[in-house]
């Protein structure tokens, strides 16, 4: 489990005015990590950490702050942009350098003066994927997601007897992975309607979103050896907001009996902002399974210690459309949710992955599946909010939407508070839809 | 389509003298790359060329030998181990740098001379993964694996409605395939019997391989275009032999709805070998698809001249006990088959896969599924040979075999003859199984 340590006290201030704004995604206790440069330039990339609407270059902060040698060593292939690196130390180093920048950022730092001139202000960047993705895995564990899908799919039998057994999941695509901001080309693909004769090869009609979040492997484990569920926390290194893009004509024709393929490989978005688990910390709350669910079995058992495993994280879609930017009216919210209505708690999915030897890496991806809550609402995706594309969504001055147009941009965003914990938040993950390409 | 050349004159000889036995996998009509280095060294690897029961050694054979510009270009990165920037040339680069080996390696060479230092016996080298494999993903181009298999899981729907439309494929783990060689630990995994009432976790007792081909890509298309079939073969870099080992007892009580996870991602061995797409231009046949059969949509219909889409590729299926090798006894042949047994083509599956835009990168991995033939004795998986277990293999001597047992080696060959052309082979792809660890 999670301990608080002093980078979580929500009293303490940064010397970087913006961060102490009670509405800031990144006060001094959130401090996550991208991989950015300065826009328009050939500059190479290198990390950064997030400070209010500032960032902190450490390419240039590794050699203008003065830090203890183990701490250098960590800086030096961030400086280099390579955040893999430091997903691959154990955990303590990990939480060695979060209190050197929250030493190095706070309040009367005698580093303020050297650091100053590493700051860049976010809007002044552009952001690359925040790690190489060896591979990456998607989940299923947002059961109210499960349910309601499995309803359309399987009237009869929405939820699969294994469900609440086995942490579904499948592998997706890592090539098609991009950063938030990074257009969307709508797919082609076969579909075949319940009256069609013959499939189709058309432009996707029924193009979704999907609500979830990317956890992010840190230290991984030698090909046949397993995870065990006590130490699988030390093996997850943060997360980042993560839009699973989803043709809905293309899925059913397709996914019998070897599951999704190109109704999801076509692009997957990750918001460029990592936030650590350590962030997390303050937010940690009890998973929601229902007392006469089956206990999972032992190795997927939290010992009685760790009752904790959810994570209080409010998380919203919002859609703006082409008419609404055209207008000058803001964007709508869709969907609000939370990551504590997962099923299963992100230790377990990582400890399941690898119980039977497969190998994780430093770097890997594990979309935790589309995050939809109990209430019609509270839906991760347009299949959910609509109904299978039955009940339109009103956007207000005559629009609506069933599922995507082009045009459309899909934003994902998310934070956390509580009373007598700093609110910390994941920034956003954004995709324009653009139009099919003609053949 | 691909043309012959002058490497495909099956009277060529070369100075290498185990190149001109007639059994040789590795004739000069051949010359399949791998990335390898002296066995028991810390040498940096590099790639090899395989002639006879030699390798040319490219790092050596770069500086030594005398080549063009333009070939030597395409040597530098193969003498430093990097298979993937030859993957990532156009085709005609690649077939230039195959002509210029063969010219080397041809009998009255020049070259003789200054290469002769630059081979090394292939039984003093050992071998890493031929390329960095990005992403991998594993098909169902097998028709009479998926129907018999479909029986076993589904006797009343053996094939699916989509079958004949759309080439079936999921995502695999590209961070578990191991070079052939690599011992494979027997995965522990949920199971649930019929009868059982609740699941339990345990080693794998029905672990089985899969007899398939890895295709390697080549160039790659960018995020959101397609590539047309009548390109699709100059995105085909060559394939090896690939296993793409199963668990059966994991597989059913997991795979819904999204599809085979923990049953394959413990390992998959690919053959440190890649023949190239160039070599097998000889053997192409017609594909069997019966004259009933829908047309393939338009984006999947080979051009008229094109009928040669298939690969008359002989391949084996061998295992070697633990009990066999204690008594000096030789391996069983458990099924021999044929690539031409695909229902789609190499070309097929390749547009198919980027026909939603999904970017395809060279060093990806496209297993084509298990490739059973018609008959029983065809079959590439035990789970055929056995009818799900019910009806053991004899191995003689009072063996016996349903799934595979720890000490077992299993391998697989594949060779293509025909009269008017140099036999070609493609090595051998083995892994023993080690017994489950303890927990």
């Amino acid at each position: 489990m999670q301990s608080l340590d002093f980078t979580h006290d929500p009293a303490a201030q940064s010397w970087v005015a913006s961060a102490n704004a009670v509405d800031t995604d990144f006060p001094l206790q959130n401090l996550p990590y991208a991989r950015a440069r300065r826009a328009g330039t050939q500059q190479d990339w290198r990390i950064v950490v997030a400070i209010g609407d500032q960032a902190l270059d450490l390419a240039a902060a590794a050699s203008a702050g003065r830090w203890s040698s183990a701490v250098q060593v960590l800086l030096d292939p961030l400086a280099r942009g390579d955040l893999n690196a430091l997903m691959a130390q154990p955990v303590a180093a990990r939480r060695a350098l979060r209190q050197a920048l929250f030493d190095a950022l706070r309040e009367g730092s005698p580093q303020q003066a050297r650091l100053q001139g590493a700051l860049v202000a976010q809007s002044a960047l552009e952001f690359s994927l925040p790690a190489r993705i060896g591979d990456y895995t998607d989940f299923y564990a947002g059961i109210h997601h499960a349910v309601t899908v499995g309803k359309l799919f399987r009237p009869d039998n929405p939820l699969l007897p294994n469900y609440k057994w086995v942490p579904i999941g499948y592998h997706g695509r890592a090539s098609s992975i991009v950063v938030s901001g990074t257009p969307l080309r709508r797919p082609w693909g076969q579909r075949k309607g319940p009256n069609d004769e013959v499939p189709q090869y058309a432009p996707s009609q029924r193009l979704d979103h999907e609500l979830e979040l990317g956890l992010w492997v840190a230290q991984g484990n030698e090909l046949g050896e397993p995870i065990p569920i006590e130490r699988a926390e030390e093996h997850l290194f943060g997360l980042s907001l993560f839009n699973d893009w989803s043709a809905r004509d293309i899925q059913p024709w397709e996914y019998q009996p070897l599951g999704p393929f190109l109704a999801k490989n076509f692009g997957s978005t990750v918001a460029p902002w990592v936030v650590t688990w350590e962030a997390l910390a303050p937010f940690r709350c009890p998973m929601e399974r229902p007392a006469d669910d089956p206990r999972p079995l032992p190795y997927l058992q939290h010992n009685a210690n760790e009752v904790a495993g959810g994570v209080d994280l409010q998380l919203e879609v919002w859609i703006h459309t082409a008419a609404q930017r055209a207008a000058g009216r803001g964007p709508t919210r869709l969907a609000c949710s939370n990551m504590r209505h997962m099923y299963w708690t992100a230790a377990q999915l990582l400890t399941h992955h690898a119980s039977n030897g497969c190998n994780l890496q430093p770097g890997d991806l594990l979309g935790t599946g589309t995050i939809s809550g109990p209430l019609p609402e509270q839906a991760g995706s347009l299949l959910e909010l609509t109904q299978g594309g039955r009940q339109p969504i009103d956007l207000g001055e005559g629009e609506t939407r069933t599922f995507l147009q082009d045009g459309d941009e899909l934003s994902l965003r998310a934070y956390a508070e509580r009373p007598g914990a700093r609110r910390i938040g994941l920034g956003a993950c954004s995709g324009l839809i653009l139009p099919a390409l003609a053949r």
